[in-house]
Protein backbone atom coordinates (compact mmCIF):
# COMPACT_ATOMS: atom_id res chain seq x y z
CA UNK A 1 0.00 0.00 0.00
CA UNK A 2 1.80 3.17 -1.52
CA UNK A 3 -1.55 5.65 -1.44
CA UNK A 4 -1.12 8.46 1.27
CA UNK A 5 -3.74 8.16 4.46
CA UNK A 6 -5.73 11.33 5.76
CA UNK A 7 -8.11 10.29 8.41
CA UNK A 8 -9.96 12.92 9.24
CA UNK A 9 -11.36 12.86 12.88
CA UNK A 10 -13.72 14.72 15.38
CA UNK A 11 -12.46 16.15 19.15
CA UNK A 12 -10.59 13.35 21.05
CA UNK A 13 -12.38 14.63 23.92
CA UNK A 14 -15.70 13.71 22.70
CA UNK A 15 -15.17 11.54 19.41
CA UNK A 16 -15.60 8.30 19.98
CA UNK A 17 -15.98 7.11 16.72
CA UNK A 18 -13.05 8.94 15.60
CA UNK A 19 -11.19 7.10 18.06
CA UNK A 20 -11.37 3.48 16.41
CA UNK A 21 -9.88 3.60 13.63
CA UNK A 22 -7.64 6.16 14.51
CA UNK A 23 -6.08 3.72 17.45
CA UNK A 24 -6.33 0.89 14.74
CA UNK A 25 -3.60 3.17 12.56
CA UNK A 26 -1.87 4.17 16.05
CA UNK A 27 -1.47 -0.09 17.10
CA UNK A 28 0.00 -0.91 14.20
CA UNK A 29 1.60 2.08 13.08
CA UNK A 30 0.26 2.91 9.65
CA UNK A 31 1.21 6.38 8.51
CA UNK A 32 -1.39 8.68 8.31
CA UNK A 33 -1.56 12.63 8.15
CA UNK A 34 -4.57 13.16 11.01
CA UNK A 35 -6.81 16.24 10.07
CA UNK A 36 -9.48 17.22 12.62
CA UNK A 37 -12.81 18.85 13.01
CA UNK A 38 -14.25 20.97 15.69
CA UNK A 39 -17.44 19.16 16.54
CA UNK A 40 -17.81 22.28 18.73
CA UNK A 41 -17.60 24.86 15.96
CA UNK A 42 -20.93 26.89 14.59
CA UNK A 43 -19.86 25.29 10.95
CA UNK A 44 -19.21 21.49 12.46
CA UNK A 45 -21.89 20.44 10.15
CA UNK A 46 -20.78 22.21 6.79
CA UNK A 47 -17.09 21.58 7.28
CA UNK A 48 -17.97 17.58 7.36
CA UNK A 49 -19.83 17.98 4.27
CA UNK A 50 -17.19 19.32 2.19
CA UNK A 51 -14.75 16.29 4.07
CA UNK A 52 -17.09 13.58 4.54
CA UNK A 53 -19.50 11.67 2.03
CA UNK A 54 -21.74 10.79 4.96
CA UNK A 55 -21.32 14.23 6.51
CA UNK A 56 -19.90 12.27 9.50
CA UNK A 57 -16.40 11.69 11.03
CA UNK A 58 -14.37 9.49 10.62
CA UNK A 59 -13.35 9.16 7.18
CA UNK A 60 -9.90 7.66 5.85
CA UNK A 61 -8.87 9.14 2.63
CA UNK A 62 -6.82 6.81 0.91
CA UNK A 63 -5.24 9.54 -1.89
CA UNK A 64 -8.76 10.65 -3.39
CA UNK A 65 -10.77 7.57 -2.18
CA UNK A 66 -12.93 8.08 0.62
CA UNK A 67 -13.75 4.65 3.35
CA UNK A 68 -16.11 6.14 5.61
CA UNK A 69 -17.78 4.90 8.78
CA UNK A 70 -15.36 3.35 11.61
CA UNK A 71 -15.90 -0.33 10.66
CA UNK A 72 -16.06 -0.01 7.21
CA UNK A 73 -12.30 1.97 7.71
CA UNK A 74 -11.07 -1.09 10.21
CA UNK A 75 -12.17 -3.78 7.63
CA UNK A 76 -10.80 -1.68 4.88
CA UNK A 77 -7.32 -1.19 6.85
CA UNK A 78 -7.63 -5.02 7.74
CA UNK A 79 -7.35 -6.21 4.34
CA UNK A 80 -5.44 -3.22 2.34
CA UNK A 81 -2.58 -2.36 5.20
CA UNK A 82 -2.54 -5.20 7.47
CA UNK A 83 -2.71 -8.83 5.58
CA UNK A 84 -5.76 -9.67 7.66
CA UNK A 85 -3.89 -9.55 11.21
CA UNK A 86 -6.71 -6.91 12.35
CA UNK A 87 -8.68 -10.06 12.83
CA UNK A 88 -7.13 -13.44 15.10
CA UNK A 89 -6.96 -16.82 12.40
CA UNK A 90 -8.98 -18.80 14.87
CA UNK A 91 -12.02 -18.99 13.13
CA UNK A 92 -14.07 -19.33 16.38
CA UNK A 93 -12.37 -15.88 17.84
CA UNK A 94 -12.69 -14.19 14.35
CA UNK A 95 -16.30 -14.85 14.10
CA UNK A 96 -16.68 -13.45 17.77
CA UNK A 97 -14.96 -10.73 16.83
CA UNK A 98 -16.98 -9.95 13.79
CA UNK A 99 -20.21 -10.29 15.79
CA UNK A 100 -19.67 -8.47 18.47
CA UNK A 101 -18.03 -5.24 16.68
CA UNK A 102 -21.06 -5.08 14.69
CA UNK A 103 -23.46 -5.53 18.04
CA UNK A 104 -21.87 -2.29 19.34
CA UNK A 105 -21.46 -0.61 15.90
CA UNK A 106 -25.27 -0.49 15.90
CA UNK A 107 -26.28 -1.15 18.95
CA UNK A 108 -25.98 0.21 22.77
CA UNK A 109 -28.04 3.11 22.14
CA UNK A 110 -28.59 4.31 25.66
CA UNK A 111 -24.59 3.66 26.37
CA UNK A 112 -24.27 6.05 23.52
CA UNK A 113 -26.95 8.94 24.62
CA UNK A 114 -26.20 8.81 28.38
CA UNK A 115 -22.58 7.98 28.55
CA UNK A 116 -21.28 10.30 25.93
CA UNK A 117 -17.52 9.90 25.13
CA UNK A 118 -16.37 12.84 27.44
CA UNK A 119 -12.52 12.29 28.46
CA UNK A 120 -11.97 15.11 29.97
CA UNK A 121 -14.90 14.60 33.12
CA UNK A 122 -15.43 12.35 35.75
CA UNK A 123 -19.15 12.23 36.93
CA UNK A 124 -21.30 10.24 38.98
CA UNK A 125 -24.07 9.05 37.92
CA UNK A 126 -27.63 10.76 39.96
CA UNK A 127 -28.86 7.26 38.96
CA UNK A 128 -28.67 3.93 36.63
CA UNK A 129 -31.51 3.43 34.33
CA UNK A 130 -32.21 -0.41 34.41
CA UNK A 131 -31.72 -0.76 30.66
CA UNK A 132 -29.03 1.32 30.88
CA UNK A 133 -27.29 -0.91 33.35
CA UNK A 134 -28.14 -3.87 31.61
CA UNK A 135 -26.24 -2.56 28.30
CA UNK A 136 -22.77 -2.46 30.27
CA UNK A 137 -24.01 -6.18 31.69
CA UNK A 138 -23.93 -6.88 28.47
CA UNK A 139 -20.50 -5.53 27.11
CA UNK A 140 -19.07 -7.28 30.11
CA UNK A 141 -19.98 -10.35 29.38
CA UNK A 142 -18.98 -10.23 25.34
CA UNK A 143 -15.65 -9.01 27.44
CA UNK A 144 -15.36 -11.87 29.32
CA UNK A 145 -16.54 -14.56 26.99
CA UNK A 146 -13.77 -13.22 24.36
CA UNK A 147 -10.93 -13.04 27.14
CA UNK A 148 -12.04 -16.43 28.22
CA UNK A 149 -11.96 -17.87 24.68
CA UNK A 150 -9.06 -15.96 23.72
CA UNK A 151 -7.28 -16.13 26.83
CA UNK A 152 -6.01 -12.85 26.43
CA UNK A 153 -4.33 -10.58 27.15
CA UNK A 154 -6.87 -8.68 24.51
CA UNK A 155 -10.04 -9.33 23.86
CA UNK A 156 -9.40 -11.72 20.72
CA UNK A 157 -5.55 -12.59 22.08
CA UNK A 158 -4.03 -10.11 20.27
CA UNK A 159 -4.89 -7.11 19.51
CA UNK A 160 -7.67 -6.82 16.99
CA UNK A 161 -10.31 -4.19 15.56
CA UNK A 162 -12.63 -5.67 18.65
CA UNK A 163 -10.27 -3.92 20.92
CA UNK A 164 -10.65 -0.96 19.25
CA UNK A 165 -14.41 -0.88 18.93
CA UNK A 166 -14.77 -1.64 22.61
CA UNK A 167 -12.10 1.30 23.46
CA UNK A 168 -14.30 4.33 24.01
CA UNK A 169 -16.08 2.30 26.02
CA UNK A 170 -13.15 1.40 28.57
CA UNK A 171 -12.75 5.28 28.34
CA UNK A 172 -16.52 6.08 29.66
CA UNK A 173 -15.89 3.59 32.19
CA UNK A 174 -13.88 5.85 33.82
CA UNK A 175 -15.48 9.37 33.29
CA UNK A 176 -19.19 7.70 34.73
CA UNK A 177 -16.79 6.40 38.07
CA UNK A 178 -18.42 2.23 36.76
CA UNK A 179 -17.02 -0.25 38.14
CA UNK A 180 -16.33 -3.41 35.96
CA UNK A 181 -16.57 -6.81 36.92
CA UNK A 182 -12.82 -7.27 39.01
CA UNK A 183 -11.80 -10.08 36.33
CA UNK A 184 -11.93 -7.24 33.41
CA UNK A 185 -9.77 -4.51 35.80
CA UNK A 186 -6.70 -5.96 34.19
CA UNK A 187 -7.91 -5.66 30.50
CA UNK A 188 -9.05 -1.62 30.87
CA UNK A 189 -6.58 -0.86 32.69
CA UNK A 190 -4.18 -2.33 30.45
CA UNK A 191 -6.12 -0.28 27.23
CA UNK A 192 -5.60 2.70 29.15
CA UNK A 193 -1.90 2.16 29.33
CA UNK A 194 -1.74 1.66 25.65
CA UNK A 195 0.58 4.39 24.03
CA UNK A 196 -1.73 5.25 21.56
CA UNK A 197 -4.67 6.12 24.06
CA UNK A 198 -2.05 7.81 26.45
CA UNK A 199 -1.15 10.09 23.54
CA UNK A 200 -5.08 10.76 22.80
CA UNK A 201 -6.01 11.33 26.15
CA UNK A 202 -3.03 13.69 26.60
CA UNK A 203 -4.83 15.61 23.64
CA UNK A 204 -8.23 15.42 24.48
CA UNK A 205 -6.69 16.78 28.32
CA UNK A 206 -5.37 19.95 26.19
CA UNK A 207 -8.41 20.66 24.02
CA UNK A 208 -10.87 23.71 24.76
CA UNK A 209 -13.65 23.68 23.25
CA UNK A 210 -16.68 22.25 24.68
CA UNK A 211 -19.84 20.47 23.21
CA UNK A 212 -22.25 21.86 25.72
CA UNK A 213 -24.68 19.30 24.93
CA UNK A 214 -22.37 16.35 26.27
CA UNK A 215 -21.42 18.47 29.05
CA UNK A 216 -24.91 19.61 30.32
CA UNK A 217 -26.03 16.17 30.71
CA UNK A 218 -25.70 15.64 33.98
CA UNK A 219 -24.68 19.37 35.14
CA UNK A 220 -28.15 20.50 37.28
CA UNK A 221 -27.67 18.00 40.18
CA UNK B 1 -17.22 -25.68 4.52
CA UNK B 2 -19.31 -28.97 5.76
CA UNK B 3 -20.98 -27.09 8.63
CA UNK B 4 -24.61 -27.33 9.70
CA UNK B 5 -25.73 -23.84 9.00
CA UNK B 6 -28.95 -22.25 10.97
CA UNK B 7 -30.16 -19.10 10.25
CA UNK B 8 -32.77 -17.61 12.82
CA UNK B 9 -35.03 -15.19 12.12
CA UNK B 10 -37.77 -12.59 12.80
CA UNK B 11 -41.49 -12.69 11.09
CA UNK B 12 -40.02 -11.91 6.79
CA UNK B 13 -42.88 -8.90 7.15
CA UNK B 14 -41.19 -7.46 10.22
CA UNK B 15 -37.82 -8.21 10.11
CA UNK B 16 -35.60 -6.26 7.77
CA UNK B 17 -32.20 -7.53 9.43
CA UNK B 18 -33.30 -10.42 8.94
CA UNK B 19 -34.01 -10.48 5.63
CA UNK B 20 -30.27 -9.09 4.70
CA UNK B 21 -28.32 -12.03 5.32
CA UNK B 22 -31.27 -14.59 4.28
CA UNK B 23 -30.74 -13.07 0.81
CA UNK B 24 -27.40 -13.57 0.66
CA UNK B 25 -27.89 -17.36 1.60
CA UNK B 26 -30.50 -17.14 -0.87
CA UNK B 27 -28.59 -15.55 -3.84
CA UNK B 28 -25.31 -17.68 -3.44
CA UNK B 29 -27.80 -20.79 -3.38
CA UNK B 30 -25.87 -21.80 0.15
CA UNK B 31 -28.18 -24.77 1.88
CA UNK B 32 -29.35 -23.35 5.67
CA UNK B 33 -32.02 -24.03 7.89
CA UNK B 34 -34.54 -21.55 8.38
CA UNK B 35 -36.04 -21.24 12.30
CA UNK B 36 -38.04 -18.32 12.49
CA UNK B 37 -39.35 -16.15 15.65
CA UNK B 38 -42.43 -14.70 15.81
CA UNK B 39 -41.02 -11.22 16.95
CA UNK B 40 -45.14 -10.89 17.41
CA UNK B 41 -45.36 -13.40 20.33
CA UNK B 42 -45.67 -12.55 24.04
CA UNK B 43 -42.32 -14.82 25.10
CA UNK B 44 -40.89 -13.40 21.69
CA UNK B 45 -37.97 -11.58 23.79
CA UNK B 46 -37.70 -14.67 25.88
CA UNK B 47 -37.31 -17.00 22.47
CA UNK B 48 -34.33 -14.81 21.87
CA UNK B 49 -32.78 -15.08 24.51
CA UNK B 50 -32.46 -18.55 24.07
CA UNK B 51 -31.45 -18.31 20.86
CA UNK B 52 -29.31 -15.35 20.11
CA UNK B 53 -26.63 -13.91 22.11
CA UNK B 54 -27.45 -10.73 21.44
CA UNK B 55 -30.76 -11.26 22.00
CA UNK B 56 -31.82 -10.48 18.70
CA UNK B 57 -32.47 -11.54 15.48
CA UNK B 58 -30.57 -12.43 12.76
CA UNK B 59 -28.01 -14.66 14.13
CA UNK B 60 -26.55 -17.50 12.24
CA UNK B 61 -25.51 -21.06 14.01
CA UNK B 62 -22.83 -22.73 12.21
CA UNK B 63 -23.34 -25.89 13.87
CA UNK B 64 -22.91 -24.78 17.46
CA UNK B 65 -21.48 -21.19 16.85
CA UNK B 66 -23.42 -18.31 16.30
CA UNK B 67 -22.63 -15.61 14.45
CA UNK B 68 -24.95 -12.55 15.30
CA UNK B 69 -25.84 -9.27 13.78
CA UNK B 70 -27.16 -9.09 9.88
CA UNK B 71 -23.51 -7.27 9.03
CA UNK B 72 -20.92 -9.91 10.64
CA UNK B 73 -23.13 -13.19 9.49
CA UNK B 74 -22.51 -11.15 5.97
CA UNK B 75 -19.08 -10.95 5.95
CA UNK B 76 -18.98 -14.26 7.73
CA UNK B 77 -20.51 -15.98 4.87
CA UNK B 78 -18.69 -13.96 2.47
CA UNK B 79 -15.13 -15.32 3.95
CA UNK B 80 -16.32 -18.63 4.80
CA UNK B 81 -18.99 -19.56 2.72
CA UNK B 82 -18.51 -17.49 -0.89
CA UNK B 83 -14.51 -17.22 -0.82
CA UNK B 84 -14.71 -13.48 -0.93
CA UNK B 85 -17.33 -12.98 -3.91
CA UNK B 86 -20.05 -11.05 -2.01
CA UNK B 87 -17.60 -8.31 -2.38
CA UNK B 88 -16.57 -6.96 -5.61
CA UNK B 89 -12.73 -7.28 -6.41
CA UNK B 90 -12.64 -3.57 -7.70
CA UNK B 91 -10.92 -1.71 -4.50
CA UNK B 92 -12.78 1.05 -5.23
CA UNK B 93 -16.55 -0.09 -5.37
CA UNK B 94 -15.46 -2.76 -2.53
CA UNK B 95 -14.42 0.01 -0.45
CA UNK B 96 -17.60 1.76 -1.23
CA UNK B 97 -19.49 -1.24 -0.66
CA UNK B 98 -18.22 -1.72 2.91
CA UNK B 99 -18.89 2.22 3.62
CA UNK B 100 -22.13 2.20 2.34
CA UNK B 101 -23.51 -1.04 4.07
CA UNK B 102 -21.54 0.06 7.33
CA UNK B 103 -23.41 3.82 7.27
CA UNK B 104 -27.03 1.49 6.63
CA UNK B 105 -26.52 -0.50 9.56
CA UNK B 106 -25.84 2.23 12.48
CA UNK B 107 -27.82 5.05 10.42
CA UNK B 108 -30.84 6.39 9.13
CA UNK B 109 -32.42 6.16 12.37
CA UNK B 110 -35.11 8.33 11.34
CA UNK B 111 -35.91 5.95 8.39
CA UNK B 112 -35.97 2.93 10.76
CA UNK B 113 -38.31 4.37 13.33
CA UNK B 114 -40.86 6.41 11.11
CA UNK B 115 -40.59 3.77 7.75
CA UNK B 116 -40.86 0.47 9.47
CA UNK B 117 -40.43 -2.49 7.31
CA UNK B 118 -44.03 -3.78 6.84
CA UNK B 119 -44.30 -5.49 3.56
CA UNK B 120 -47.89 -6.32 3.38
CA UNK B 121 -49.06 -2.70 4.27
CA UNK B 122 -49.35 0.65 1.82
CA UNK B 123 -49.41 3.68 3.56
CA UNK B 124 -49.32 6.66 1.59
CA UNK B 125 -47.26 9.14 4.44
CA UNK B 126 -48.98 11.65 5.97
CA UNK B 127 -46.29 14.18 5.53
CA UNK B 128 -42.32 13.75 5.11
CA UNK B 129 -40.31 15.49 7.57
CA UNK B 130 -37.17 17.00 6.18
CA UNK B 131 -34.64 15.31 8.14
CA UNK B 132 -36.59 12.33 6.72
CA UNK B 133 -36.37 13.21 3.56
CA UNK B 134 -33.09 13.71 3.48
CA UNK B 135 -32.11 10.49 5.06
CA UNK B 136 -34.18 8.79 1.70
CA UNK B 137 -31.98 11.53 -0.78
CA UNK B 138 -28.44 10.25 0.75
CA UNK B 139 -30.06 6.98 0.18
CA UNK B 140 -30.54 7.89 -3.50
CA UNK B 141 -27.15 9.38 -3.71
CA UNK B 142 -25.57 6.33 -2.63
CA UNK B 143 -27.09 4.17 -5.01
CA UNK B 144 -27.03 6.24 -8.19
CA UNK B 145 -22.91 7.16 -6.98
CA UNK B 146 -22.40 3.14 -6.74
CA UNK B 147 -24.42 1.96 -9.64
CA UNK B 148 -22.43 4.74 -11.93
CA UNK B 149 -19.01 3.44 -11.15
CA UNK B 150 -20.05 -0.18 -10.99
CA UNK B 151 -21.97 0.61 -14.39
CA UNK B 152 -24.98 -2.17 -12.67
CA UNK B 153 -27.16 -3.96 -12.40
CA UNK B 154 -26.08 -4.52 -9.42
CA UNK B 155 -25.13 -2.09 -6.92
CA UNK B 156 -21.35 -2.59 -7.12
CA UNK B 157 -21.69 -4.70 -10.36
CA UNK B 158 -22.31 -8.34 -9.51
CA UNK B 159 -24.59 -8.63 -6.64
CA UNK B 160 -23.07 -7.99 -3.12
CA UNK B 161 -23.92 -7.70 0.47
CA UNK B 162 -24.37 -4.19 -0.19
CA UNK B 163 -27.66 -4.86 -2.39
CA UNK B 164 -28.77 -7.34 0.82
CA UNK B 165 -28.48 -4.23 3.08
CA UNK B 166 -30.27 -2.15 1.33
CA UNK B 167 -33.14 -4.46 0.10
CA UNK B 168 -35.54 -3.44 3.19
CA UNK B 169 -35.05 -0.17 1.83
CA UNK B 170 -36.16 -1.15 -1.61
CA UNK B 171 -39.29 -2.81 -0.36
CA UNK B 172 -40.06 0.29 2.31
CA UNK B 173 -40.37 2.58 -0.97
CA UNK B 174 -42.96 0.25 -2.10
CA UNK B 175 -44.94 -0.11 1.58
CA UNK B 176 -44.80 3.73 1.88
CA UNK B 177 -45.60 4.35 -1.67
CA UNK B 178 -42.52 6.85 -2.06
CA UNK B 179 -40.77 7.72 -5.98
CA UNK B 180 -37.54 7.52 -6.47
CA UNK B 181 -35.34 9.04 -9.26
CA UNK B 182 -35.95 7.47 -12.49
CA UNK B 183 -32.25 6.61 -13.06
CA UNK B 184 -32.97 4.17 -9.76
CA UNK B 185 -36.68 2.36 -10.92
CA UNK B 186 -34.50 -0.14 -13.01
CA UNK B 187 -32.50 -1.34 -10.01
CA UNK B 188 -35.30 -1.16 -7.49
CA UNK B 189 -37.85 -3.47 -9.85
CA UNK B 190 -34.94 -5.87 -10.42
CA UNK B 191 -34.29 -5.89 -6.87
CA UNK B 192 -38.04 -6.97 -6.28
CA UNK B 193 -37.97 -9.54 -9.26
CA UNK B 194 -35.56 -11.52 -7.30
CA UNK B 195 -36.69 -15.20 -6.78
CA UNK B 196 -35.35 -14.75 -3.56
CA UNK B 197 -37.21 -11.49 -2.79
CA UNK B 198 -40.78 -12.77 -4.55
CA UNK B 199 -40.04 -16.06 -2.20
CA UNK B 200 -39.68 -13.64 0.72
CA UNK B 201 -42.60 -11.30 0.07
CA UNK B 202 -44.90 -14.80 -0.70
CA UNK B 203 -44.14 -15.59 3.08
CA UNK B 204 -44.58 -12.60 4.19
CA UNK B 205 -48.00 -11.88 2.71
CA UNK B 206 -48.80 -15.48 4.03
CA UNK B 207 -48.04 -14.58 7.77
CA UNK B 208 -50.98 -13.71 9.98
CA UNK B 209 -49.20 -12.08 13.23
CA UNK B 210 -49.13 -8.57 13.74
CA UNK B 211 -46.89 -6.11 15.41
CA UNK B 212 -49.66 -3.64 16.81
CA UNK B 213 -46.44 -0.28 17.53
CA UNK B 214 -45.78 -0.94 13.31
CA UNK B 215 -49.33 -1.77 12.39
CA UNK B 216 -50.85 1.51 14.71
CA UNK B 217 -47.78 3.63 13.28
CA UNK B 218 -49.99 5.95 10.83
CA UNK B 219 -53.61 3.72 11.55
CA UNK B 220 -54.70 7.22 13.00
CA UNK B 221 -54.92 9.36 9.89
N1 LIG C 1 -21.61 4.97 12.13
C1 LIG C 1 -20.63 6.04 12.13
C2 LIG C 1 -20.98 7.06 13.18
C3 LIG C 1 -20.16 8.32 13.04
C4 LIG C 1 -20.62 9.45 13.95
O1 LIG C 1 -21.72 9.43 14.51
N2 LIG C 1 -19.75 10.46 14.08
C5 LIG C 1 -20.04 11.63 14.88
C6 LIG C 1 -18.85 12.07 15.69
S1 LIG C 1 -18.30 10.83 16.81
C7 LIG C 1 -20.38 12.77 13.97
O2 LIG C 1 -19.81 12.93 12.90
N3 LIG C 1 -21.35 13.60 14.39
C8 LIG C 1 -21.71 14.78 13.72
C9 LIG C 1 -22.98 14.67 12.93
O3 LIG C 1 -23.59 13.59 12.89
O4 LIG C 1 -23.38 15.70 12.36
C10 LIG C 1 -19.26 5.42 12.37
O5 LIG C 1 -19.21 4.30 12.90
O6 LIG C 1 -18.23 6.03 11.98
N1 LIG D 1 -27.71 -4.65 14.54
C1 LIG D 1 -28.59 -5.79 14.47
C2 LIG D 1 -30.02 -5.38 14.67
C3 LIG D 1 -30.93 -6.56 14.86
C4 LIG D 1 -32.36 -6.17 15.26
O1 LIG D 1 -32.62 -5.02 15.66
N2 LIG D 1 -33.27 -7.16 15.14
C5 LIG D 1 -34.65 -6.96 15.52
C6 LIG D 1 -35.58 -7.62 14.53
S1 LIG D 1 -35.43 -6.97 12.89
C7 LIG D 1 -34.90 -7.62 16.85
O2 LIG D 1 -34.36 -8.68 17.13
N3 LIG D 1 -35.74 -6.98 17.66
C8 LIG D 1 -36.17 -7.52 18.89
C9 LIG D 1 -35.50 -6.92 20.08
O3 LIG D 1 -34.62 -6.06 19.92
O4 LIG D 1 -35.88 -7.32 21.19
C10 LIG D 1 -28.36 -6.47 13.12
O5 LIG D 1 -27.86 -5.81 12.20
O6 LIG D 1 -28.63 -7.68 13.00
Amino acid sequence: MDANLRLVIGNKNYSSWSLRPWLLLKHFAIEFVEQSVNLASADAQLQMQTLSPSGQVPVLWVDDMPVWDSLAICEWLNECCLDGKAWPERARLKALGRSMSAEIHAGFQLTRRLLPMNCRARITLPDMPTALANEIIRIEQLWQEALDISGGPWLLGSFSIADCMYAPIVLRLQTYELEVDEHLVPYCQQLRQHDAIRSWLADAYQEVDVIESVEQLYSER
